[in-house]
């Protein structure tokens, strides 16, 4: 394949995470039984996902800040024995709220996707 | 639900399908015998898709043109009995090659979604 056809590959994943990690995270802390800081919620993402290095934690932390701005998460900062402070987050129950009504959407967009894919629609 | 809430919900179904119409178009051009203009793929898509609305052929010829712009697509203009000549589309060998690898990270991406929503990950 040509360079300009990789570009447009790289493009699409881009897209295809920045549409998905807003959601991978919110459900990652949904069932967390304790606030967790972006360092963790990044190791938490990285070892399931096979090309670990497409959400780095540099692609999170605006994601926090928005969610928390947004009142889907709450964070609290904690001081670490080896390092500086950490914030930890945790999800509210109007991200709770959001976080199900983005699974829908997932849903049917994922359903929609793998119909075409499989040459059933048109 | 808040109406914030609302924007925010507003703002992933557009990012999600923002990285999937490209996917889905490109599909549809695969798998069809004939070339297609902007009408044909707008209507196979918005009558599968429940949320019909989401996918307007406003969305749908930028991502044409870059498509064709990229050798992922050929066109060719065709005069219509009813109406303004049409601009039919059909899928190059590029645009196979680069559909196979938006098939595969298409199916990394969902399934790491799935597998995090079922909450079997972390």
């Amino acid at each position: 394949m040509k360079p300009l056809g990789d570009a447009i590959l790289r493009k699409f994943r881009k897209e295809l995470n920045s549409g998905i990690v807003s959601l991978v995270l919110l459900a990652i802390l949904d069932r967390s039984d304790e606030p967790l800081y972006g360092y963790q919620i990044a190791k938490s993402i990285e070892g399931t996902w096979q090309e670990g290095a497409q959400v780095k934690q540099g692609t999170l932390y605006p994601v926090l800040r928005s969610m928390e701005e947004n009142g889907l998460l709450v964070s609290r900062v904690e001081p670490s024995v080896s390092g500086p402070p950490r914030k930890y987050y945790s999800i509210t129950e109007q991200g709770r709220a959001v976080l199900a009504e983005w699974k829908e959407a997932w849903s049917r967009a994922r359903d929609f996707v793998d119909a075409t894919l499989e040459g059933n629609v048109g």
